[in-house]
């Protein structure tokens, strides 16, 4: 058993306003010295250790990210 | 300028419906070993290096979770 963590966020380009509203409210809340927040997801898998990681991408592609307008990263911790 | 992430889970005593669509839906769409999935938020944060880990606590408890059901944790990347 492994747990597999997979962090989903939106692309660069794409405009995320969840993040936004975040960055544009701290400042008026007293904290300054944030300038940018981007929300994404991160999910947590408990994996047999025969799931390989093309496997892993694969499910991270079709039911954990949009690849239109998300990337993702896929990692094991130990 | 440091990147700051924070990871956003429900806690263990939590239900986490999403996540477990998705530990639902994997094995009828082919993909077995996947024992339990669990679904947060990530976010990435542009910080000034003035910010101190007492200041991303605050805002990691007051602004990006809820401290009832939910668990962070804050990681500085290089």
């Amino acid at each position: 058993m492994a747990r597999v963590v997979v962090d989903v966020m939106p692309k660069p380009e794409i405009l995320d306003p969840q993040g936004q509203a975040v960055a544009n409210a701290l400042p008026r809340l007293g904290f300054t010295g944030i300038s940018d927040v981007r929300q994404g997801k991160h999910f947590e898998l408990e994996v047999d250790d025969s799931v390989d990681d093309e496997t892993l991408a694969k499910i991270a592609i079709g039911f954990l990210s949009n690849p239109v307008i998300e990337d993702f990263v896929v990692r094991r911790l130990s």
